[in-house]
């Protein structure tokens, strides 16, 4: 069996990534990240996540992101936005809940941990289509990766080429549930929300919840979303 | 002044470069992990060069790439090697010392903290004449980081491009030492050595107590390294 690395966040599309990779045959190795979020409750999901996938391994990597701040995910005085200027926009405005430099930070130590278990694949669950602010989230972001991963490495300079692959990337929420639920996705075990509390429920306001609740309304499947009782 | 990201690990490269960061009229940000290494005294060391250099910012972050291991840097099971055999050897094996994906990493997070303090220069002290075994120490490695830097970011997307500058590159291990002398450099107050004990004094017998010894006799210049009295 072929061995991945999946970047497993806990949310709606790491999970439906890590079942995706599992489907296509590929001995997953999970990996989370403590990276200062706000919403740690996720590392939980994930945790549960990697444990019912009966994933070949899982990590969970300590990473200061939030020494830096300069995001709402990570810096407790920047607010996470309720507005709703994203969903169904078609304006093209990084939110402040981007978080600099971070697809780039954890594909990096993806690649360590790849390197070190001789995996060639990496399996990262962005998104260009509801995302399209985030600026690494888009396909040539992560061809230009492939390129500095063979680079970087020793398996690279004997010849491997790492694959970073990114299902998802085309696809709408509604799709991306569909896709998950054809594979036995679990959505009710998974959290979307930026500022979910430490039970994991969602506030239903956040940007990452209007994106998540829309998808299942395009959907038409019905939404198992376990939301905090002041926004249901 | 433009602020400048510099990487400081407390070894004899990485304070050459902040020298030389600092004498290019660059605000200088230095940036130390907490990655597991074996000779965690260099943090104290880094910590005390940033206090000399009156550095316009300082972080030590963690980054767990430990959890990970695959190197003798980070992993006690394998032994860190006092062969030799690299020394003046023409041949390019990657040694053990080798941390996987390192130095992508290392750039992602000085991407990361660059972006946040809306600098665009990154200095890293990486050498492509004494570590021609190291993939990530090359200057097209360093090209594509560049390049990927462009596409990662929010400030890439606004029209920014980062610099990451590697003044060290071509330099053999006696031009560096001559380089930092003549900008004041204290080398005996730094440490390179894979092993150092907690003192931060030198084991005299890897690779990289080696290649700085060679150094100092090659530059003529007296060797102000602690060792410690074993390999005295």
């Amino acid at each position: 069996m072929k061995k991945a690395v999946v970047l497993l966040s806990g949310g709606l599309d790491s999970v439906t990534t890590l079942a995706m990779a599992k489907a296509q045959g590929f001995a997953c190795y999970a990996l989370s990240f403590s990276y200062g979020q706000r919403h740690d409750s996720e590392l939980q999901f994930a945790r549960e996540i990697a444990k019912s996938y009966a994933v070949s391994g899982y990590k969970v990597v300590n990473v200061g992101l939030d020494s830096f701040g300069g995001s709402a995910l990570t810096d407790v005085d920047i607010e996470v936005p309720v507005s709703g200027k994203r969903s169904g926009s078609q304006e093209v405005v990084i939110p402040v809940t981007y978080v600099p430099a971070r697809n780039t930070v954890f594909l990096s130590l993806a690649l360590a941990w790849a390197e070190v278990i001789e995996a060639q694949d990496i399996f990262i669950g962005v998104n260009a289509v509801d995302y399209s602010g985030y600026p690494d989230c888009r396909p040539e972001y992560i061809q230009a990766f492939e390129s500095l991963a063979k680079l970087a490495t020793k398996a690279g300079v004997s010849g491997v080429s790492f694959s970073v692959h990114t299902p998802l990337i085309r696809m709408s929420k509604a799709e991306i549930i569909l896709q998950g639920l054809q594979l036995g996705v679990d959505y009710a075990k998974t959290v979307s929300c930026y500022m979910a509390d430490v039970a994991g429920r969602a506030c239903g306001l956040c940007d990452a919840c209007k994106l998540r609740k829309e998808g299942f309304e395009q959907s038409g499947i019905a939404d198992p979303t376990l939301y905090a009782s002041s926004s249901a």
